[in-house]
């Protein structure tokens, strides 16, 4: 079998297009309420914090992320199938989200290659593919909220040598 | 009985200051563990999320802070008995954290205020009496951790009109 050949270029994040894959956590699809005397916008529910099993709980964790240089090849998707993970951007920079469907295996055609603004945070669903963070142009900090529990809650999927996958800008 | 009156100025927010009332999210206490192929940092774990009660679970949300004006006068304070609440600020700005100890009612004498820097978060552990969000110098983004089920999990105090609480720079 000859190599098959994957560039990926990012498109933009919304919430409708993220929807297979998790929720998007920003103020621009939703109506806020209005809390604590009129001084205070409550964007409510933006993204549920899934965590399985008994005696799991979900944990606040910060994330710093060394920059991403492009073109980048790919080599490997991770799930964790016990819980969601959610990643919100600290560093008022811009990220890559690379996410498959797929629960058995992902495969490199269904490969979503989106850009977050500064903005954004997602949260993947848990059995979710996705690529491990992608910061770009600085060092970067990201608030992570994902579970804590029993169970080994990482899938890791290795894409064959010759499937060659890259994100370019 | 006369007039009592308690002027708050704010101590800096350190984790062993704040253990009383919860946790600080921020990259001060622990090393990280290298993570994602030694391209991140990871500080794991630094805030408990508490759901309590079946059914419960957590979500994700945004809140828009309007700035307050000091010196400003305390009224009153909040609880969430069933849940914790963390707040992180995204608009690097410091912010204002006013808690008490006691359970059945909070005490003038035992508020406690700090001053939160624009890196450090923080999460409100259950049944932790404290004041609505107070951000400060501009309108501010806070991402929010907090329990969403059955339950009327928000308990208010509002202290006696002759108690004068006021917080000063």
């Amino acid at each position: 079998m000859s190599a098959k050949k994957f560039i990926l270029t990012p498109e933009p994040l919304t919430n409708e297009a993220f929807l297979p894959f998790g929720e998007v956590v920003d103020t621009s699809n939703q109506a806020p309420v209005m809390i604590n005397q009129g001084t205070t916008e409550r964007y409510d529910n933006l993204a549920k914090v899934e965590c399985l099993g008994d005696g799991s709980y979900a944990a606040i964790n910060l994330f710093r992320a060394q920059p991403r240089q492009l073109p980048m090849r790919i080599h490997m998707l991770e799930k964790h199938p016990y819980g969601s993970q959610s990643f919100h951007p600290l560093s008022h920079e811009p990220y890559l989200v690379l996410v498959a469907r797929g629960v058995a295996q992902p495969k490199a055609d269904d490969l979503r290659l989106f850009l977050a603004r500064a903005d954004q945070g997602i949260n993947y669903r848990h059995d979710t593919w996705h690529h491990p963070v992608l910061g770009l142009n600085k060092i970067c900090d990201f608030l992570v909220v994902d579970r804590k529990g029993d169970g080994l809650n990482c899938d890791e999927y290795y894409f064959d040598e010759d499937t060659f996958i890259e994100i370019q800008r």
